[in-house]
Parts: structure tokens; C-alpha cells; sequence
């Protein structure tokens, strides 16, 4: 029953020869891996706004809000920086190269830990900040009677839109181009055209657009108190903006899913969504500076300035707005339920996961993973209240931690690899190859030439100076994210990643004992083992009868064991055995304190030293009831005396059931 | 470690032969078995106020509570008729006639049960109506700054008692004499005390005592609102005085427990607390109209007048009174938790109740009765808020439920013994019985003069005619408590035991069906049996060496069985096994959809159509982790297996254990 309940949710379980392995074009993989990256622009210049309104009553609303420009373009500097740098990890590690393997295999476990560690925070973060920015985009849209119902209910909504997602990763949706290339499409068009439609209408008649803003219904970042302006505050806006960036690392973890030449298209499409981001992100922060957009709790800026633009006839087009903008942050949520699961099978892997995580599901997918990632989530959500602006400052902590170590990596990458190309290293490998095995020869050719190292990587010098200044850029910003956010919430990422880390070492380290202490080495001999078989017996009948011939079975030495509280009972018992006339010798056990499992440990005790050279068996004959509320109405004692027994080495039980029909 | 703290706080285990039935005399029995009846002193009056204070805005304090008086006289006649009634059970039921047996005995086993199912409940209202009124006492006497916050926990409060009464019976407090004796005798005189000065201070200066009381602070029974006063009001408050009935019965449960002759002690004891029973409550409710107290929120009514008798110099007896009506509602409690686990115990043996019940533990309590006994009343506790006088029209109903039972099943008793009293039954039994045993003939005329019967019971219409009285009045009563607390509450009990009485019936009824599929006629001759053993395998290490020894000295048909979900995994584990030479057959299955179940199921079904002679083991390999925590690292494939072979016939699941040490 319980299976086939898992089959209507779930779907029928998938055989493993069907697993896909859809080839992306450059157009659909730019849906499948932007959306995280681009959703951003649904929450970043906010929060920009958010750090800035804390300074709004010192200077006014125009001095201060201002400052949003110059910060975006700083971040958008920053975009370009990341992606160049990204670019270069594309064709160093076509197989897909996340900050994990990246951290690993050139500085070491502990980096990698770490790595692995920050991006595992990040991806829960990822899912509880989408969904809580998609909720607030659609609330936003509802204004009026129904916003209050909405809002009170807005963790519920989230934990709705996570379980939706979750049943649809654990029936394995695959990256189908058509469900990620719509939303990812209309979001990008419709926001292009609303920052077009904007600038145009504000540069026409400005005049009709400036509404102006109630500054008592401001909102302000949280844990700040208004303040003047100052270098930690434009400092703190930054690093609140900068959660732009998360994602941006996505095509280059995937890059196996592109079609051939993969390297190369990768690249192209990583270009493209950094263009995009770069237009969208910069589009919106100015559209909010010229709306005069100041943050408020009960609205998103978006929604703000797109209800002024599309005003009147167009009103139309703002909701398209708003549910594009709510569409990609569910898709962006839904990346992180492939990340997640798919990092953490690696970690199972290399053994710091606990081995379920690599294990594939009914349906193809990662199942424990989606399932924990989807329970982390929901907990955040409801901790801090499915509020975007009190989870920001915990995002981006660990993108950037990730991006420094993978940058830095990658540093130590080209310089391990310094004077030989990919070409040369890519020829050199076939040819190792090809002794060994002859066609593997056009193969070097071929892989050389598929990863489109030919023409792209000319110099590693070139390489190890653009991602230095990565690892340098994101390093600074990290420091920066620190000490701005640290008291408002960054502190817990900072103290989670090196309890990860040790709990990594820790499962890691019981796997090595656990294989050392199974380790044989060959050949070996079985040895020929002796049986003492105890049965416990608490009468005679069908079920007792039953464990009794099995123990015969199995050997020759045969017990019957009775253990007595009541002496009537102790009477009626001999006075059976005899009767039927059962030929396998009964012990009765005296039970002082009327105890069933402590005298019949004693008497394995006292058999185990007897008989040396031969195993105990404890042969239980057990029920199994017809309906589950009968199992309240059995003693469970055979339980009870099984729970005493594992702890016993040597002793082997052996259940064997009587199932109850009514 | 489990044990060791179990050892600490509930004590040793407790040898069965050290079992004591310590013989009580009059003195001891009338504390041992009166607390339940006299505490009820401490809320018995007050209820009755609470429900003629609906009419007190309509008629004014004086003319409404003045019906205080005649109702606590009619109850006063119902508690000698109810005493005298028991009277007689006690000489007939010497070996204790609790309302189950009578009922059961004379009635047959629905009616029986009926009883059963309302003493079961009352034991639980009377803990909790106990606890809370003794909490109540508390904070009556601590007024003041600390009132607020001792209120406001006294869910919490009450818990916390009956844990500690939990706890205290777990270890197995006997019904040590002092213990008992002490509160209850402060109590009695202590209320005696307070009676009398009461009275003789009214008399002599009446004027100092009656201050005014502030009518809107007045509390009227939950569920009414201010009405005129009405038969059904008077009626009302006559059943909620009722509840000062509660406990009558326990003297003629516990006759065995008095020293010889058993009978006659009991009954004495019986009278004497019927008489002090009615002497606290008749002067508690005439001091309560005399002080013209009127039921408050935040103070009991003997809290009230106690606190105008004893004012000045005599301030400490006030706080004597309400201490010692906390310490006998506290021993009141303390009763449930010696009859309702003995009564489930009785309902076990006789298969109504889960066998659970029946079995003593370390401590020769019988502990599972008493652990559901507190988690019942905390519950009741915590959804009734800790509130007397909402519990109040629950109780009772149950109480004069199986009054009536055990009264009606007297007057069938005394019909079917009509025309031979006691004295000739027993004589009849011990000649019947000295035709077997000479030595019986002195027993016979021993036991009919221990029952004391010679002279008490000389005829049996008189009997049957207090009996009927008694059942006739109970009837009455309980039909007022029906219709006159229906709607606050007594429902709940209406709907309850009807549901428990169908539990009992179909716990009896799994009993004997189980009893019908065990049962086997002797003599049997044991089958000889032949063994297929299968022994699931993961790779080749220590654990399934182990496991296949095992297999080899059981059975000489041994079959390792590979589940094979990837190939490169399956090569190795062939290439181990030839590397090993391992003289087992290696049988590889193929896994198309990952699951390791499913084709292990297939093959044994495979096998058990081939081998039709054969039983099928399945021998599992298992770790048993070093730390609890090492288990969330394994797969549990073995648990897997095991669920999933539980519901098959005919399989024996037989787990090797292998003990990691680290």
C-alpha cells in the first residue's frame, strides 16, 4: 500500500539503461542556467535600497538614494570580473569544474571541504531567499483586501511552493528546454522592455510619474537603526547588492550538458547571461533611482516603479512583471534542488557524505538529497519568518567564500600546468593511451579538438593573471561581507562552514575504520562452525511448535527454554511439554525478579562457556499480527529479548514468524 | 546506561517473593482507604455554590445560597444510604467486590465492563480533579503579589504532582501507615477543629466575622449564565455536590487488606467514615452559609471562611487547614494509582485489557497501568486548564454509574442465594470439597466464621431490600447528573464508555482468535525439515565471511546472492570472489531499476518453487555500530530486506551480526 501510495506521487520507478543525457543548445542551456543568476535582479537593487534608507532621514530621500547607482555599477564591475574568470575555469575543466573539485584538486581536501561546505549553505540559502522574493513578488501584486490574508500566510505559501517543487525533482523533471526556456525568456523580455518603456516614459513627461512616497511606511535593513551616511553603510549596500552574483557560477559546473564543441558554447552562452545580468541589474537600479523607489514593507521596489510605468491601459504588463519575476525565482529554487542533491552525491562519493546521498532513487535522482534539502529550506523559511531581507545577509557569504577558493584554484591550476597547453597535455594523455589501447590515438586528437583548447588558451600566463584578480576581487568582497554583516546575520554561516567541515572529516573518518576493520586479504577458508540452538518458549502451541522444528533443522544440539514468574503456570508448562511429548530437552529458568530477558542471558552465558567450539543460535518464535493495532496487544517480549541480544557478539538470532491471519 | 538510570530513579528491581500483604487495623484502613471520600470535603460544597450563584444576581446572596443547606442534606442521606448498601457488599464479597466483579458476577460480562470503563475514567477525573483542587488550595492561601504567576502555571504545578506521584509509585510505595495516616488525620481534625470554632465564633460575635463581599468577582458554573431559579438549578447544584460521594466504594475493593475478621473490621471502617465524611461536609457547607461565602475566581470557599475564623493571633491554623487539604487531595490522587492499575490489571487477566497491563514490574507495581494513568490525567489537565470546577461535571458520572451496577448486581446476588446464608453456602463448599480433601471440613466452618457472617447477614430479603434501595437511589441520581450536566460535560463520559466498552470487547475477541490459530492438539511429531539458505552479499569482507561461515553450519545448501546495480561493481565482486575462493556459488542478479529488494524477493520466490521439501533462511550480513550516530552513515539495506520479508510466509530471517569496535 505504501508502495504503490509512492507510485501515484513519485511516478513508476525508472530502469537505469534510460538515463538521459539531452544535449544542450546554447539557447535553451542559457534558460537551464541563468535563471539563478538572473532572479537576483528581482531582490538585489532592494536590498541595495534597503541599507541606504537607513541614512533617508539624515539627508532625504534624494541624497541618499542616489548613492544606488554608483554601488550598481560596482557590483556590475565586479560581474564582469567573476565571469571573465569563470570562463577560464570552463575550459580548464570541461567535465565540469565546481568550486568542490576545483578547491580539491589544486589546494587541497581542506579548501575543497570548505568549498563543498559554503556551497551546501548556499544552495539551502538559494531556495529560501527565491521563494521568499517570489512569494513577495506576488503579494505585492495583491495589494488591497486580500494582502493581509496573504501575507500572514506567507511561510505556508512558501512551504507550499517548496513541497511542489520537491515532488517535482523527486519524479525527476529533467532540464526539458521548453519548461525552463519560457519563464527564463519572458522574464528576460518583458524586463528589458519594462526598462526601455520606463526610461522612455520618464525622459517624455517625468512629471506624471513622481508620485510621492509615504517615508513613515519606509523600510530599513534589518538590525540597523537609522544613521548618517557613512563608508561602513555604502560598504554594507555593496555586499547586499552583491547577491547579484549568485549563480553566475552555474554554467561552469555544467558545462558536460552543452553541445559540442561544449567549452566553447559554454563560454559563449556564460557571456551572454553575464550581458544579460549586467543589463537587467543596472537597467533596474536606475529605473529605481529615477521612480524615486524607496523600500517599503508591504511592496518590492519592482512592483513600485512597474505599477507607475504600466499605468492605465498597460496595467496588463505590470502583471506580467510581477509573474515572470515570481516564475524565475521558482525556477532559480528549483536549480538548487539539482546542485544540491548532485554536490552532495560527489561528497557521498569521496566518502564525507553518509553513502545514501549517492544513492539514485526509483526515479533516476538523487532522492535524500532533494528530500533534506527541501526539510533545510522550509526550516530557514520558518525561522526567519519568510522574509528575503532578514535571509540576505546570510546569502552570498558562501557564493563568494566558494568563488575565492575556486579562483584561487584555478590560480594554482595554470600554474601547475604552466608551459604545456591544454592541446599539448590533451596529445600527451592520448598517446600514454595509445599504447596501450591503438584507437586511442584519434581519440586525443578528437578530445583535444572538442574541448576547444586549440585556439582559446594561448598563454598561462594570460590565465593565471585573470583569475588572480578574481580571487582577489572576491576575496575582497568576502572580507567586505563580513565584517558589514557579520552581527546582522553572516556570523552563522562563518561559525556552520567549519562545523560542516568537521562533520565531513568525521563520517569520512568512521568509513576508513569501518573498511579497516573489514579488510581480508585472500584466499580464505571457511571455517566448519558447531550449532547450540536456544528456543524460548512461553507455551505449546502452533507457533512454538514451528520454531522448534526449524531449530531441529539447523541442528542437533537443540534447547527449549522456558523462564518462569508464575509457578502454576511453571507446572502447566511441564505438565504440556510432557504430553506432547516433545523430545527436545526443556530448561526452566527460575526469574527471581520476573524478568524474562536477564535469566535467559545468564543461561546463554553459561551455554557459550560449556560449549566453546560452537555458535548460539536464539531461534525466537514471534507473531506476526494481522493488524497493526494488534501489536499493542502482544507482549513484545520477543522484541525485548532481541534488543538485549545485539549487543551480545557471537550470538546469532534468528526470528522465525508466525503470521496471525486474523 | 539506560537501565542504570532507570535504576536510579524508579529503584532495584524488587524479588517477587518479597511481595508483602501487610494486614491493616481499623485505624490505619480508615486513613489508607479515606482520602479519596474526605477530600472531596475540600471542593464538594463549593460546587454546589458555584451553581446557585447563576441565580444569586436574580434573588440576592442570602435568599440563593441559603439552598445550600437542605441540598447538602439530601446528599447527606444519599451517602448513608450508599454506605449501608456497601456495607453489605463488604460481607459478601470478602475477597474484595469491586463494581467489575459484582457486576461481572451477578449481571454478566457487558454490564461488567460497563462498570469497568466508568471506574477507569473516574480513576482519572479523580486524579485530576484531586490535583487541581489541591492546587487550588495553594494558591488560595497565597494571595498576594506571588498570586498572578502561581495561577497562571497551575497546569504546570499540577504536572509537576503528578510526576512526582508517578515517580513515588513506580518505586512502589506501599501502603505504609504512616505515611497516610498522618495528613489524614490532620486533615480530620484539623477540619473538625475549624468546624467548631466556626460555629462557637458565630454564635458568640457574630458581627465581626461577615464582612461584605464584592458580588462581580463572583464565579458562576462554567456553561450557565444568570438565570432565575429552577428545579433544573437545584437539581444542578445537587449533582455537582454529589461529587462529595466519590471514594465510598473504596473500603469494600480492599476488604482483604484488614486484619481479621476481615468482614466485620471493614464494615466498622466504613461507618466511621461515612460519619466523618458527613460530619466534615454537612459543618464545611453550614460554615459556608453562616460566613455567607460566595464562590470566587482566585479563592476556594473553605479558603474563604477558614481565612475569617482564624484571623489574628489564630492566622496559623488558617494555613494548617489549607495545607492539609493539599496533602489528602494529593493522598486522594495517590488511590487512583493503586486502583486504576489494579483494575486494569484484573481487565488484562481477563483479557479486555493489552496483556501489558497484567505483567509486575522491577518494582512489583504494576507500571504500565500507572504510566497511562498519568499521561490521562496530565492530558485532562492541560485541555481542562487546570479548572476544579470545570472538570466537575465529567465526575461522578462514572461513580454512580457503577454504583448502580455494583447495587443492582447485588440484589441479583441475594436473589440466587435466597433461602441459604452465608454460613450454609460456605459449610456446603467445604464438605463438597472435604470429599476430596478430608483437611477442608475445618476449613470450611474456619472460613465461614472469618467472613463474620454468622451474625451480620441473618436475612437475605433484608439484603435484597438495602441493595435495591441503594440501586434505586444511585439510579436516580445518576439520571439527575445526566440531564442536568449533559450539556457542560457529562457527555463526554456518556459518549466514552460505550467506546471503551467496544475496545474491551475486541481486545477479548484478537485474544481468542489468536488463542483458535495457536491451538494444537498433543501429541506432535515434530517435522524433519531440509534448509536452502540464501546469503545476500555486498562485496568480500570480513562481515559476509562471517555471515557465510554461519550459513555453512546450518545448512549444506548455501547460496550467495549479488545484487547488481553497476558494472564495474559487479566485475569486482566476481573477481574477489574467484581471488577468494570461496567454494559458495555466486549468484549474480541483475538490477534494472537499482532496487536491492525487488530482485532478492524474485529470486527467493524462484527458489522457493524449485525447493518445495526446503524451508528458505535468508542469512543477512549486519553492522552494529560503534556510536549511534554511525548508523545514519550505513545504508540499511539489511533493514530493508528484513522489512520487506516480514510479510512473507514461510521465510526465516536469520541476522549475522558483525560488531564494529570503532
Amino acid at each position: 500500500m505504501v508502495s504503490s501510495l509512492k507510485e501515484i506521487v513519485i511516478g513508476s520507478p525508472i530502469a537505469s539503461e534510460n538515463a538521459h543525457h539531452e544535449r544542450l543548445s546554447k539557447k535553451i542551456a542559457l534558460a537551464v542556467f541563468s535563471s539563478d543568476a538572473l532572479s537576483s535582479v528581482a531582490y538585489a537593487t532592494e536590498e541595495i535600497l534597503l541599507v541606504l534608507a537607513v541614512a533617508a532621514t539624515h539627508y532625504g530621500q534624494a541624497t541618499t538614494f542616489k548613492y544606488v547607482i554608483p554601488i550598481s555599477i560596482a557590483i556590475a564591475v565586479l560581474l564582469v570580473l567573476v565571469s571573465i574568470s569563470y570562463r577560464q575555469t570552463i575550459y580548464a575543466y570541461p567535465s565540469g569544474g565546481g568550486a568542490y573539485i576545483v578547491a580539491k584538486d589544486n589546494l587541497g581536501t581542506t579548501p575543497g571541504l570548505i568549498a563543498a561546505a559554503s556551497l551546501l549553505i548556499d544552495y539551502v540559502l538559494t531556495v529560501s531567499v527565491s521563494i521568499a522574493a517570489g512569494v513577495a513578488a506576488i503579494t505585492s501584486a495583491v495589494q488591497g483586501t486580500h494582502y493581509e490574508w496573504i501575507a500572514d500566510h506567507r511561510v505556508l505559501i512558501c512551504i507550499m511552493f517548496i513541497l511542489t517543487i520537491m515532488l517535482a525533482n523527486l519524479r525527476g523533471v529533467r532540464e526539458s528546454g521548453m519548461i525552463f526556456s519560457i519563464p527564463t525568456y519572458v522574464f528576460i523580455f518583458s524586463f528589458l522592455g519594462m526598462i526601455l518603456w520606463g526610461l522612455g516614459r520618464y525622459f517624455i513627461s517625468p512629471v506624471t510619474v513622481s508620485t510621492p512616497i509615504d517615508l513613515s511606511k519606509m523600510a530599513i535593513a534589518e538590525g540597523y537603526s537609522p544613521a548618517p551616511l557613512s563608508l561602513m553603510l555604502i560598504l554594507g549596500a555593496f555586499s547586499n547588492g552583491c547577491s547579484a552574483l549568485t549563480g553566475v557560477e552555474a554554467i561552469s559546473n555544467g558545462v558536460p550538458a552543452f553541445k559540442k564543441p561544449e567549452s566553447r558554447n559554454a563560454a559563449t552562452t556564460l557571456i551572454w547571461m553575464a550581458v544579460t545580468l549586467l543589463v537587467l541589474f543596472l537597467g533596474t537600479s536606475v529605473l529605481a533611482y529615477l521612480y524615486h523607489v524607496v523600500p517599503l514593507q508591504n511592496e518590492t521596489a519592482i512592483s513600485q516603479f512597474a505599477r507607475m510605468i504600466f499605468s492605465g491601459p498597460f496595467k496588463i504588463f505590470y502583471y506580467v512583471v510581477q509573474a515572470a519575476t515570481a516564475a524565475i525565482l521558482v525556477l532559480a529554487a528549483n536549480t538548487s534542488f539539482a546542485d544540491f542533491p548532485r554536490l552532495s552525491s560527489l561528497l557521498a562519493r569521496d566518502g564525507f557524505l553518509p553513502r545514501q546521498f549517492a544513492n539514485q532513487g526509483d526515479r533516476l535522482v538523487f532522492s535524500n538529497g532533494i528530500v533534506i534539502l527541501s526539510v533545510l529550506s522550509s526550516l530557514l523559511l520558518i525561522l526567519f519568518d519568510g522574509d528575503t531581507h532578514r535571509l540576505i545577509p546570510l546569502y552570498a557569504v558562501g557564493v563568494f567564500l566558494s568563488f575565492t577558493l575556486s579562483q584561487t584554484g584555478m590560480v594554482v591550476h595554470w600554474w601547475k600546468e604552466r608551459g604545456e597547453s591544454r592541446v599539448h597535455k590533451a596529445a600527451k594523455e592520448s598517446r600514454l593511451d595509445a599504447s596501450i589501447r591503438p584507437e586511442a590515438s584519434t581519440e586525443g586528437v578528437d578530445a583535444a579538438r572538442r574541448i576547444g583548447a586549440v585556439t582559446e588558451i594561448a598563454d598561462w600566463k594570460q590565465s593565471i593573471v585573470i583569475n588572480a584578480l578574481g580571487a582577489v576581487a572576491t576575496l575582497i568582497v568576502l572580507t567586505v561581507f563580513i565584517i558589514t554583516k557579520f552581527i546582522h546575520g553572516a556570523w552563522i554561516v562563518v561559525v556552520l562552514i567549519p562545523i560542516i567541515v568537521v562533520m565531513f572529516r568525521s563520517v569520512k573518518s568512521h568509513y576508513n575504520q569501518v573498511a579497516e576493520q573489514l579488510l581480508i586479504k585472500p584466499p580464505y577458508k571457511l571455517r566448519k562452525l558447531g550449532q547450540t540452538v536456544i528456543v524460548p518458549v512461553s507455551g505449546v502451541h502452533t507457533a512454538v511448535l514451528s520454531a522448534l522444528e526449524y531449530a531441529q533443522s539447523i541442528s542437533k544440539d537443540v534447547r527449549a527454554v522456558y523462564v518462569s514468574v508464575d509457578e502454576k503456570l511453571e507446572e502447566k508448562m511441564k505438565a504440556d511439554w510432557k504430553q506432547f511429548d516433545i523430545k527436545i530437552p526443556l530448561i526452566v529458568l527460575d526469574s527471581p525478579y520476573r524478568s524474562l530477558v536477564r535469566p535467559l542471558l545468564d543461561y546463554i552465558d553459561k551455554t557459550d562457556r560449556e560449549s566453546k567450539e560452537s555458535l548460539i543460535t536464539v531461534v525466537m518464535p514471534e507473531f506476526v499480527a494481522a493488524k497493526w493495532w494488534h501489536h499493542f496487544l502482544h507482549n513484545q517480549s520477543s522484541l525485548f529479548i532481541k534488543g538485549a541480544l545485539i549487543f551480545r557478539p557471537s550470538t546469532v538470532v534468528t526470528t522465525v514468524r508466525f503470521h496471525l491471519k486474523r
